[in-house]
């Protein structure tokens, strides 16, 4: 379906090429039931969201944000109840999410290898440096990409200039990736091709609604092996 | 001095181009008189300074280990008895760190203009990329060098790694910096020079002790003019 066209395939990494949000799901998961005796969880969860975008703006997306805005967020939500084991606890639950393991999707280092032969293969991911820089060497998928892009934020002007460095043109990338806001709709818009894997689990911050899709045309996978068929035997 | 020897000067940025640790001191200060209800001041800055030191482990250098480790200290020394409004606080003191104006130290913008037609000059600073890219974008100082350098930590290997990427002899190689532990000790251990200028105030981490520098010789200046005689009119 690409095949011809497109000569750059671009991959995001966080829930695309290994699991990621998980982690977050599950330390918020045991925030909220700790502040659970104050407000029902899935109250204390959209103060939460609303806490940790808010605060990205300063403190960027990573864990360093997250423990932050854990801590902002209880404090909202229980000012002056929130106990110091609490407290401590979120802290100890960020420093373990700086040393989790990298669990790649299954399926993901076969569909690099394949693809590495007949593309350039970029990832383009964002967040805290020092954070996604241990994941990609823990991952060991480094050695498949020509080249390894670490954003501040993945919009239309962050993959024009991509593109640009790398003299790719824009209807010769496709993206792929599991944020629709992040690494489908900047790409189309711009003019390039995309591919939606969705997570299981994709955080709200990432979702965009229906209008802003309105008219822009991707394709929506399942496994990142269906890749191969688009890209290799069409 | 080191003229005719010397072909590549390397400089440190926080404290050495610009103005930085009087940011953390103020934001220290205010939190421990804050907590000076519960602890002197002096052993709270104590705490604090231990409590920064353990979690640069595992959150970094930069403003975001800054605001967790201010929660994190005073929680300690007043668990359960944190306000509400002192968390706000702290986190509202490192928003606003983010956002602090890039203020030059006197001379940095003459002496790099100066030396940049004799020498290869490069910027090596460590910390935080997001923050250490504001600061570097904020100070317009980034077209006097050909090279710069944000690290997770400044040791011998770090710099042995630069010098072999820029093809620069160890011996060819000058580092000016305020911080004897980073900027200096380090550079003369692998037979490289170095120029310490002293900063008025210089974090607790970064002082090493004296027998560290046993048999390591460097020049100290107190102002980055000083430079000029040493490596031009030299």
């Amino acid at each position: 379906m690409f095949h011809g066209k497109v000569r750059a395939v671009g991959f995001d990494a966080d829930d695309t090429l290994w699991v990621n949000e998980p982690f977050f799901d599950q330390a918020k998961a045991e925030v909220a039931e700790m502040m659970s005796v104050h407000l029902p969880s899935e109250k204390f969860l959209e103060v939460l969201e609303k806490t940790l975008s808010r605060n990205i703006k300063s403190f960027g997306y990573g864990v360093k944000n997250f423990v932050i805005s854990m801590i902002d967020a209880a404090n909202q939500v229980a000012p002056g109840n929130v106990k110091s084991s609490e407290i401590e606890r979120m802290i100890d639950l960020g420093r373990a999410m700086l040393f989790n393991p990298v669990e790649l999707i299954e399926g993901v280092e076969e569909v690099l290898q394949t693809l590495g032969s007949s593309y350039e293969l970029l990832m383009i991911t964002k967040g805290d440096v020092a954070e996604q820089q241990r994941k990609i060497d823990l991952s060991g998928m480094a050695e498949y990409f020509d080249h390894i892009e670490i954003l501040t934020e993945k919009d239309g002007a962050a993959y024009e200039s991509i593109l640009r460095k790398h003299s790719i043109g824009h209807e010769e990338f496709l993206m792929v990736g599991n944020s629709v806001k992040s690494d489908i709709l900047p790409v189309v818009t711009i003019g390039g091709s995309a591919v939606h894997i969705p997570f299981h689990t994709t955080w709200v911050n990432e979702v965009v609604c229906d209008g802003e899709l309105c008219g822009r045309e991707y394709v929506e996978i399942s496994e990142v092996s269906e890749l191969l068929p688009l890209l290799i035997y069409s």
